[in-house]
């Protein structure tokens, strides 16, 4: 009998929902809804969990005779799906899991952390399903991380399991990150820290106008100063990887977010790095690019209540 | 009814061999055998086979009868239980698992690596035990680390997982560590890198002939210029385990090994420093010295097979 399921990947500016059925073994439908951010958490659920209803009543499905709801969230979750503190929706601490249950009649609702999500998404349908083990890291406006053991997410202690991007990766750093600390991975990693880096070691060239992949593409074009930049961004990434690879030694790496759109010149040059900084048996470890795109987070919601 | 457990935990030189009884809920008889560095490794495996044979006679246990032997190796260990090339008895890959399982007609043999099976045995019986995912750093003549999970041992691909040793903690560093790197953890948080220290730092005080043991005894006296070692030692102990908290996130860290003999210094010391470097959300995790001893490791052997 078709069953169907509901994944749904919480960001910033919206939600990304999409109804999962047995039968195609895919999702047959997406829809989103936009996120306001406040302090009232029920804004947000209530318009999900309304939608969802709306959208199942489309399919003639009864809600409470879905199989599950899996649901990513851009904060820390605990390994009981309570979500800590979410800064990005301006949530206090919020029972997610027994606030969908309550209001959908489905018993089996599981919450995690977004990034972490993204990765189980691409070990079940994107590239990195050959592997059972992997640590995904998302390069986009900050760096994120998940780390998935034997196809399930290891959450950690208060959820913090995972938090690759604040890896101190250069101990001379004298400007601060946003956690407070100096020479974290995402200084030079994300998005903007690729355009400050532009800007530091090429002010004469670089202005303010500028994106990460304005330096890529130069890059690609084989400018000397955006690869000499792409190089060092690689360099960091490569120290942190392989500093990751020492602790939990993955299958392979699988690298997302927006500045990955960048493709394989990231994975060529952080390769390189990698293997400089890393143990003998651990050299070599596969390091291939995301599949999904912006549906990883959906996919590995599905994946979370579907076992 | 009463069952039998056989927990060893093969050491450079010797063998420590430990049984553990239901009834009694503990180890009941210790004993070791000499483990004699060779290519041929039936030399160690027949000595230890042979030796339970002959302690199981004395407690007229049928060796077939033992409900289970774990095995803990300096090297490391798939989790299948394959040991790879394991420099330190000068074995190549050998199916430790497979030959003790034939020798002794035991089924349920399990073999890891020996920090891992040191921080099972902290967790069941130790210092770790009112926590089920720990991270266990061993400071000896090396550094070594075992990372347990939800009362599991991580062993990761190529049973690398917990290198913690081979962490980069000073990317400035000139000399090389025994891995081919430079500013590995293990070049200042183990016994001879603690000496290290202090001939770089004092060498007009320092001679030839100190150990670590030495220093933390003037450091516990008062003396500033040891205390400024020891100083150095924990920040660099302390970046590399705020590093493997924002990656794995355990509930706490246990800390074991000759060095750590030295006692609470070792950890005040440290905790400041980890609390500098830390996420907030790990600020503040337990950090705790090691209970066990020498016999950690025959403890977490014999949980290995003990479920």
């Amino acid at each position: 009998m078709e069953k169907y399921y509901i994944g749904v990947d919480i960001g910033g500016t919206s939600a990304k929902i999409g109804l999962f059925s047995t039968e195609k073994d895919d999702i047959v439908k997406t829809w989103s809804v936009p996120t306001l951010k406040s302090s009232d958490e029920m804004i947000i659920i209530n318009s999900i969990t309304e939608s969802i209803k709306e959208q199942c009543a489309a399919y003639s499905i009864e809600v409470n005779e879905l199989v599950g709801i899996g649901i990513g969230v851009p904060g820390p979750v605990t390994e009981e799906g309570l979500v800590l503190k979410c800064a990005n929706l301006g949530w206090d601490v919020v029972d997610l899991r027994g606030i969908v249950s309550n209001l959908t009649g489905v018993q089996n609702v599981c919450v995690a952390n977004d990034a972490n999500v993204a990765a189980l998404g691409e070990v079940w349908r994107g590239s990195g399903k050959e592997y059972g083990s992997i640590v995904m890291v998302t390069l986009g406006t900050g760096v994120g991380g998940g780390i998935i053991i034997n196809e399930r997410i290891h959450t950690g202690y208060a959820g913090a399991a995972g938090e690759i991007g604040h890896l101190t990766v250069n101990a001379d750093e004298t400007e601060h990150c946003g956690c407070g600390a100096r020479g974290c991975l995402e200084q030079y990693a994300s998005a903007t820290g690729v355009v400050r880096l532009a800007k530091q070691l090429f002010p004469e060239k670089y202005g303010k106008e500028l994106t990460a992949k304005d330096i890529f593409d130069e890059a690609k074009a084989g400018d000397e100063k955006a690869l000499v930049i792409v190089d060092e961004f690689a360099r960091y990434l490569g120290i942190a990887l392989s500093g990751v690879a020492k602790v939990v030694a993955p299958q392979a790496f699988v690298i997302g977010g927006g500045v990955a759109a960048a493709g394989n010149i990231i994975i060529d040059t952080v390769k390189k790095y990698y293997d400089e900084y890393s143990l003998f048996a651990l050299k070599n470890l596969p390091i291939v690019l995301a599949s999904l795109g912006n549906s990883a987070g959906m996919y590995g919601s599905v994946r979370m209540v579907k076992r």
